[in-house]
């Protein structure tokens, strides 16, 4: 008698035979006397339609009315998959954001969920009904509907199974659960049984592309344990969770991860002053960009504090600050609208100049094993070097170690950093144990 | 500074270029310093589009479903309609039938507006803004969202109108108003300046596609003056109010109705016991199938009042009762459904003989002028008559008088009447008042 989330995403759902085949997975679940919620996102291209209507009417359409129109194909979803549910004998009933009780706050297109009322849910669950929620979709205090934006529908998902005290939160996807590595580039990438929240985390920042970062997020702070599953096949899929077993948790990498379609920033010979990175960052992020890492260094030679003779001579001009460089990646697209304002901020600055680099991979090993055990780096380091693969910058996290390099070296480098830590293997051999030594 | 509600229906709105030329309308008047609130239908195609979807998974999809699905065709007109007007610089705002405070009963696919809250719509005047509301829709006290049925956003637009009390408000159409008989069919026929709610409704009921009886009725009830006016090209249209000038309300007849696609059930021979009606309009009305006229006469010869002999024996035999006939037309495309449910009848009562027509049509004349002015009836069976039209059935009420004729008479007999009553001139002559004698 558990109580389960199931959410499908928009391709589960795009024509009547899917709806229908998902409408059996939430069958099989209330047959197990499990109480079910279902979240389900907009039909396949609803979306991308009802975009463009809008574009056809105002080229920055108002961002709440942006909100009230796209609102509508989750809600087509729902009504859909009631009826499909009532078909097969099934009490359902679908509910909008606003009907399930999603609070947001105001931020149109990309809110966030302030609280989760349980009352509706809870009475559909006592009836006996299926409640069947739209995704990506709240309201606020005032009642204006708004979206959650990227990974919405996941987020909904698990804020739900936080708010009902749901057992588990299951994610139906076109995959079969968690990888060690993408399967489609490592053929014999091997399927996790559990992976930990900041690992996955981490593994979905750095490219893996099952589940979003930000529903992760919201399960690991509610302690909501995530299945991610195939819609279309069955298996028990991979259970994100913090009490996953020990097996997984003792290898140093648990999976790894590439990102591609990287662009990079270089900004060389900056005055490293106080508030020298905001007049970047502030104009970058006010434009609505991500940056993925940044990576400062300062810069021998000029002015830096271990310059020797020139530290001295700069040291003497501007006692406070040497010179810096530093170093941003993003994605590729975004670097022509991130180049003018980077030009506008070194105009302001007087000082300094930029390199833009295009055709860049990131390669990441995500563990949360190598907190404890030395000498990742330094093996990741050396699987890349035996191959070839020229490293261009280097950043770490606590769980993650992660190396940008040529795009072209990129299906290659995720090969062999997952073999070097035999991740395709069930069973940690005594050569793939961690080593000792310095972790990096 | 008066306060208009416009309403635009679902043609009117079918595309951008349609959009932009309605929120041109609605600048118009917002320039003219009104306060303006806009209700808008679901856009040309939506509402099939919807239906066929669900048509995909349900043969028989559940209302409440159906309600929740089809809301979203408003949903997305108002968003767009909202854009539109902001990128003529106007602040407009969309609201759903709930974020409007729209309330009805739980009769899905065909709820009834129990109260409009104008708390949200009179902020909104305050604040300068334009509200875009979705017709044809409401949310019950639980939250549920219904769906108002045939009419759904007329009722919308006028149920606004009384709520905040507008001087006004303005049906966009597609044609100029309303006429004194459909224009394609009698070339002559002339724009009324006003038409009283009374003649409009039985108008409305009797063919005349203008506007729905039901929102009709509701501003007779709340007092709200309706006008009627064509959504792409100025004119002053017809308004429709109880405090019209005289020279209209003066007529005996202010408008001639014809309605086509008319068939037609006769029961003959039923034995006219308590109860008897119920038997067969139970059964339509639980299909959910709407009848036009019932017209019950009893038969002579088979056991009538006035039968003589025959009366005498059947009185002998049954002496609540004699026999009858029930003639009554509906929908030709609703007698497939009919004819069982009638013959399922008739078997139960053991009694009767079931004879079905197709092919017919109905001419009317309305107007309240004829309450006071005999002689009208009389004017017009003469003018059939002398075209050589066959009368098959007559109903009246108070303010009209239909003629149940072959369709294939249906026009040259809406031309015949409209004549007759001379109502193609704006002056009535003395040829053209009301006769002396008793009015049918």
């Amino acid at each position: 008698m558990a109580v389960i989330v199931q959410k499908f995403g928009g391709s589960s759902v795009a024509d009547a035979a899917r709806i229908r085949h998902c409408a059996g997975r939430i069958a099989e679940a209330k047959r197990r006397g499990d109480s079910v919620a279902v979240v389900v996102s907009a039909r396949g291209d609803t979306t991308d339609d009802l975009i463009a209507l809008a574009g056809e009417l105002s080229e920055q359409p108002d961002k709440r009315e942006m909100d009230q129109l796209l609102a509508c194909g989750e809600q087509i979803s729902i009504s859909l998959m009631s009826m499909a549910l009532k078909g097969m004998g099934l009490e359902a009933v679908s509910l909008t954001g606003a009907q399930c009780g999603i609070r947001t706050d105001g931020q149109h297109t990309r809110a966030r969920i302030r609280s989760v009322d349980p009352t509706r849910l809870k009475s559909e669950f006592a009836a006996g009904r299926v409640p069947v929620v739209a995704g990506f979709q709240g309201v606020t205090d005032s009642g204006d509907v708004t979206t959650l934006g990227r990974g919405g529908s996941d987020t909904t998902a698990v804020a739900l199974a936080a708010a009902v005290g749901a057992d588990e939160c299951e994610i139906y996807t076109d995959v079969d659960g968690v990888y060690t590595a993408d399967p489609r580039v490592v053929p014999h990438a091997r399927l996790l049984d559990t992976i930990r929240y900041d690992e996955m985390m981490e593994a979905a920042s750095q490219g893996a592309r099952v589940m979003h970062l930000r529903a992760v997020e919201l399960g690991k702070k509610a302690g909501v344990p995530i299945r991610v599953l195939h819609s279309m096949r069955h298996g028990r899929g991979t259970l994100i969770t913090d009490t996953g077993n020990g097996m997984e948790t003792a290898r140093a990498v648990s999976t790894a991860a590439l990102k591609t379609d990287i662009g990079r920033v270089t900004l060389a010979g900056l005055p490293n002053r106080p508030g020298l990175q905001r007049l970047f960052f502030d104009r970058i992020a006010a434009a609505g960009i991500s940056v993925d890492d940044i990576i400062q260094t300062e810069a021998l030679g000029l002015g830096g504090k271990e310059g020797g003779e020139d530290f001295a001579r700069s040291h003497a001009d501007t006692p406070t600050s040497g010179h810096c460089n530093i170093v941003f990646t993003l994605d590729k697209a975004d670097l022509a609208d991130v180049k003018p304002l980077v030009e506008a901020a070194l105009t302001e600055l007087g000082h300094g100049r930029l390199h833009i680099d295009l055709g860049l991979a990131k390669v990441s090993a995500v563990g949360v094993g190598m907190q404890s055990q030395p000498g990742v780096a330094a093996r990741m380091f050396k699987a890349l070097a035996d191959a070839g693969v020229r490293i261009a910058n280097i950043t770490t996290s606590e769980i993650k170690i992660s190396c940008i390099l040529d795009e072209a070296d990129g299906k290659n480098a995720l090969k062999v950093v997952h073999d070097a830590f035999e991740l395709g293997s069930p069973v940690v051999t005594s050569a793939g144990a961690a080593r000792a030594g310095s972790r990096r």
